[in-house]
């Protein structure tokens, strides 16, 4: 029977030839993510069930990265946690502050997920491995605590819907605007619950950061998951990182869909998503006039080096407004080092951006940039929600780096080529 | 009359050819500060009178520097209301994040505080400057607010308490360690309302980073200024960068201090302040063995260029030990840069340290490292009282620079020699 790459990969998992959307199946898991707000949960109720195992200590994540380092007494408090559990179970593969990163930015990077997966994370933003062609969905703390244990998670199969991308991208537009547009057209639910597979000659020639933004916000539209079929640029970038075999799935062409979204993306712009919903998305042509206060780029959605380095081509040789704080956060330490190597943190520096060390930050109003009343940011992070960075009254426009450095600059929310 | 330091330079801002230990003057000031904490309280006081003018829109310094980048939505809102307030005034010397540094390092560095001047600021290390032969010292937010307005402040005349370090400094040992030293002779009330002068052959070799250390920690034993007659060294540092002139004052051979301390110090090794006192001073050699957590090398007492180069002597080619957290926070936006260019930056970061934006970050218990219960962490900074950097259970041993770098590598505190 004809079957979707996700069909086939949940099949596989759980020792069938074959599910159906709405099946509700037992998958085994290749790899299982924490971080410094799930975690504490998972291992709460890991230690209230009296668990004497996890199923395999090398492959359980645990990533202090959403208020770290250390933000306050709570937060210590919660990475402490992780780190004790780390050290009891001999887990493999917690990250300390300085060898961290963003979880979805660092677990691709590490190579400890892969194509061909199934990658459970306590974090909605676990979808992002779907780029690797993995089956990667975010769970509750108390689904982490079992699959800890397990090894195991039940699953409604989703259904799946194609999403297909034809034309040629043009300047200062990439996966961010593909998804923000996409998420524009189908609304915040408008995948619930299903698997949205991004397909067509557009994704074909699209880099790995940007494969891995657009299923990072695929959640955006209420997605179990989103994800793109492995290919050589894929395997490109696996192969010199992969600690362990993996395998590429493919959709047949005769899988069933539930839909098939289509479009030509040659005459589009960059995009960006205004206040309060990810959904609210208008090319910044469009946009009001709209001066801000701040700008962010970073997260697991845009904090990759490809990001930085489209950030750092607008900044060089320009300064940051007046009136704008600019934070540039890389969202791991081997991006941050390849940054500073490479001069794009002297960029930002000059530029008089603010480079922080890797971590979440002010994407969910952790720390390192929050918002005061009637402030305004613009920021390459994926949510926009009624005061996600800080104030109730401030405000969030979603959009990609290169859009993020050009508003820097020009101190208002501007397309890169009106500098 | 023969005279102190401290005292010509009171007499002459007060408009006197004398002044006394315990004289009530009204002095004009050259400088003020306030931070994103002490600021806000002198603003809302400075509104509630009514104020029409600011004394001089040159000569305030307002720096964001303790809870910024924002890390919640009271700091957000604290940092507004200096920023709202330096726009409506004109006040050309605020800082934003990006170009911000910590307030004590940054305006010395930016030749706005200067040999002979008259500075208060809102924050009990203002006393830094005395490094530069100036008259510098904390005062309360109100006080600031008066100052703002008027360009004037009312102080008792200190009596004055010379210090005189003689010998030669070996090898890791430094400011830090003479004024840990210091504070551990006379306790943290040792030289409460007085001005301590710090004179001698060795204090004629120091370089200005580690004057700056010294002066900046006079507070800590309970001293109104620390103070250095500026001299050659004193001159290099402040021609390149001086916006105005100034002038250069000595102590009288003949001029009358309450008491003289004066050591060898060529058998010093360096010092390490154990909790919860920065007079709990030993040799580092007699500490008992400690397993610390995290290391903070940053702050206005050490997070100098000077103090970032003997860090990175240290972890050049070694990595942190595994169970620690090493935070690397410059000082200014200028260090930062300096850091970056010349390499260091890249060494922290592969020794596995975390390099932060200047802020003034954990050292207050504001951010970017904040500890748990039960952590123990080796600092460069200047109060290890309980709960400062953290959890009322959280331990902190000050240290000069080389000390917490090699204890970063070793894991526990360590002479440097050790590695």
């Amino acid at each position: 029977m004809p079957m979707t790459i996700s069909e086939k990969i949940l099949a596989r998992h759980s020792g069938k030839s074959t599910v159906l959307p709405d099946d509700l199946i037992e998958a085994g898991i290749d790899f299982a993510l924490g971080n410094d707000i799930t975690a504490p949960l998972a291992i709460e109720a890991f230690r209230k069930v009296g668990a004497s195992r996890v199923f395999d200590p090398e492959r359980i994540a645990l990533v202090p990265d959403h208020f770290a380092p250390n933000k306050d007494i709570a937060s210590a408090m919660q990475c402490k946690i992780l780190r004790d559990f780390a050290r009891e179970w001999n887990l493999t593969h917690y990250f300390e502050v300085g060898r961290m990163g963003v979880e979805h930015a660092l677990l691709p990077e590490q190579g400890l997920v892969l194509p061909g997966d199934v990658v459970i994370g306590a974090d909605s933003h676990t979808c992002t491995y779907g780029a690797l062609g993995a089956f990667a969905t975010g769970v509750g703390s108390t689904d982490l605590a079992a699959a800890m244990i397990t090894g195991r998670v039940w699953f409604k199969v989703p259904f799946s819907m194609k999403f297909v991308y034809r034309g040629k991208l043009g300047p200062w537009v990439g996966g961010k605007d593909l998804i923000l547009y996409t998420i524009g057209q189908i609304g915040v639910d408008g995948a619930r619950y299903r698997a949205m597979e991004f397909t067509g000659e557009v994704i074909d020639r699209l880099p790995m950061s940007d494969r891995f933004s657009m299923c990072n916000m695929a959640i955006e539209a209420g997605a179990k998951a989103g994800i793109i079929a492995p290919d050589p640029v894929t395997e490109e970038y696996v192969k010199g990182r992969a600690k362990r075999s993996y395998e590429f799935y493919r959709s047949d062409p005769d899988a069933a869909f539930e839909s098939v979204h289509e479009w030509d993306v040659s005459a589009f712009e960059p995009m960006v998503a205004l206040p309060h919903s990810p959904a609210n998305v208008r090319p910044v042509s469009r946009i009001p006039r709209t001066v801000i206060d701040q700008v962010v780029i970073g997260s697991c959605t845009n904090g990759r080096y490809e990001d930085l380095e489209t950030a750092a081509a607008i900044l060089k040789g320009r300064k940051v407004a007046p009136g704008v704080r600019c934070m540039i956060i890389p969202a791991t330490r081997e991006i941050y080092r390849q940054a500073l190597r490479n001069g794009l943190l002297e960029t930002f520096v000059d530029a008089e951006a603010a480079v922080s060390t890797p971590t979440c930050g002010p994407c969910l109003g952790g720390h390192m940039g929050i918002l005061a009343a009637g402030e305004k940011a613009v920021a390459t992070t994926n949510r926009n929600f009624l005061g996600r960075m800080g104030h109730a009254e401030s405000e969030i426009y979603l959009s990609n780096p290169a859009v993020a450095a050009a508003s820097a600059v020009a101190g208002r929310i501007v397309h890169p080529d009106e500098l």
